[in-house]
């Protein structure tokens, strides 16, 4: 089915059943990790049994969240749940082969989420994709259901909606952001601490991490594009985590007269993990990805293709600057 | 007086006049720039007649602001106004010795400020302490007293705002401040441009500096200090603006475990300037400072002394270490 279920049709069924099975995509990040805890803790306040699952678990750097060691990798065998609801994923691969076999015995699918490119893989869909983040959408679900709204279920919602927004900055912010942010402060959040959670926690190895990509970065079509990389070898010889280079590329991103900003990074098995950003209207990040079987937003998109990085880079760098010429 | 005046006495105050001088602090920020382009534009949509006027002029980086050349630095001869309002500005000195001279003719003084030290130096003061930035002071003002609120003035307050709660992130940061920010988009306001304007704008020279800075870090004391150091010639060879080094610290105080950071930038006449900054009580900044002819706060500390670097580094390194052991 493409059209989407109401609010109250999902109501309905979370109602109808006691079990879930949360999951979220792989390499979850603030969004994702942040839309399970929300829902799953308005989950368990109503009485309902919640398992928290993702394919690669709990990243360090949310490690901070209330109940946030609740996110677990997948089980060996299937659990045994009534329902699966599938949380800020835009495609059913993403949500990782084991979790996706944990959740196997789930006989209905939900799926909610603001990806415009979700293809409603759920037997109930809803997705918003001019929502800045699927946290806000079960924010709007939760109050439109008057479900319980716990404390860990409030944090969880800023976090998500905080994370996937780059602090309220980004232009899918919208008026209801902020009045949600304002209903979420009047309901008790701690403003201050809980942004030094997430935005003021720099390990070393990340320092290392952007020393190392600061000596990568070249400007390309006369300042236009930003691009920087990162071969296995300093991942490994800096220890790093995958969450450790999430959103480094704002950084060039902003750099004046960029427009496109691009991130190589080679994974274990040698292929090459490209970031895009676009700084406006100028660059589609998506339509470029795209091209290369990847996807994404306009702003951001992602593509996994083939290496080594000096491969990806010259036909990355080719279709950018063609895209934007 | 140390008595706040009501909204309703600034309003009346300023209706009953029809020309004025707005000063902010020196070196001005987002917020004492953005509250003369609020306030003054509100002031003109009701035909007055407005003088903006910083010691220091406008900024660069803020020079992206609707009708931010207006912002002028002080004439010679002092300007023919009934009232000057001071925004933003602790003290009366910090609005500068020029500024005040500009100033010197107005009848009327009106002091609207959010720091606790304000002693109340105007004829009428609103100082509030609670609000976390004299920008939202300001909003509150329009909107009681039904003043006009044109699209320069929505966005100043915006500018005044994000910047002073980092981005809606400070503790400082209250309910008021979501629902104003969610007013002013319903009002029209253009998040992704403006936050874009304010964040994502890096000349690449910063970048730069960054790069270099970064090759130069060192961590000592099993990690609890960290130092990195700028030769005059960088400067020169990226035509750094003073500025430009501005904050930059704040990086490597904020690694983990690190709870005393150093600068050490040599000046053109060879001197070395070196900027201190302690994480927590561990280490006071101001006391390592003073042993050395420098001085500032517990948290932020700076000392001018001989060259070359290394000694200076020797130096400072071995006092910071016997101040922390």
């Amino acid at each position: 089915m493409s059209e989407n279920s109401t609010y109250a049709e999902i109501t309905e069924a979370i109602r109808a059943h006691d079990s879930f099975i949360l999951l979220s995509h792989i390499r979850p990040d603030g969004d994702a990790i942040g839309s399970q805890l929300a829902l799953g803790h308005a989950l368990e306040a109503m009485g309902k049994t919640v398992h928290y699952i993702n394919e690669d678990g709990l990243p360090d750097n949310l490690s901070f969240m209330a109940e946030s060691q609740r996110i677990q990798t997948p089980p060996a065998e299937p659990l045994d749940v009534q329902v699966c609801i599938a949380l800020d994923c835009a495609t059913k691969p993403r949500l990782g082969e084991n979790a996706l076999h944990a959740a196997s015995k789930a006989k209905l699918w939900i799926n909610i989420d603001h990806h415009i490119s979700n293809p409603a893989y759920g037997d109930l869909n809803h997705i918003d994709s001019t929502s800045p983040a699927t946290g806000q959408i079960l924010y709007q679900l939760i109050k439109s259901a008057d479900m319980p709204l716990p404390d860990a279920t409030r944090d969880a919602i800023y976090v998500a909606v905080s994370t996937d927004t780059g602090s309220f900055q980004y232009s899918n912010t919208t008026a209801a952001t902020y009045e949600m942010a304002a209903d979420l402060v009047r309901r008790g959040l701690d403003v201050g601490t809980i942004n030094a959670q997430i935005y003021d926690s720099n390990p070393y190895r990340k320092i290392e991490l952007l020393r190392s990509l600061l000596n990568t970065l070249q400007l390309e079509n006369d300042g236009k594009v930003a691009h920087w990389e990162l071969p296995y070898s300093v991942k490994e010889e800096y220890n790093l985590k995958p969450e450790d280079s999430e959103d480094q590329i704002d950084l060039i991103r902003g750099i004046d007269g960029v427009v496109a900003a691009a991130f190589f990074e080679e994974l274990e098995d040698g292929k090459i993990r490209v970031s895009l950003r676009a700084k406006d209207d100028t660059f589609n990040a998506c339509e470029t990805a795209q091209l290369f079987g990847g996807g994404g937003h306009a702003r951001a998109a992602g593509i996994r293709m083939a290496g080594p990085i000096s491969d990806a880079r010259e036909k990355v760098l080719a279709a950018i600057s063609n895209a934007i010429s």
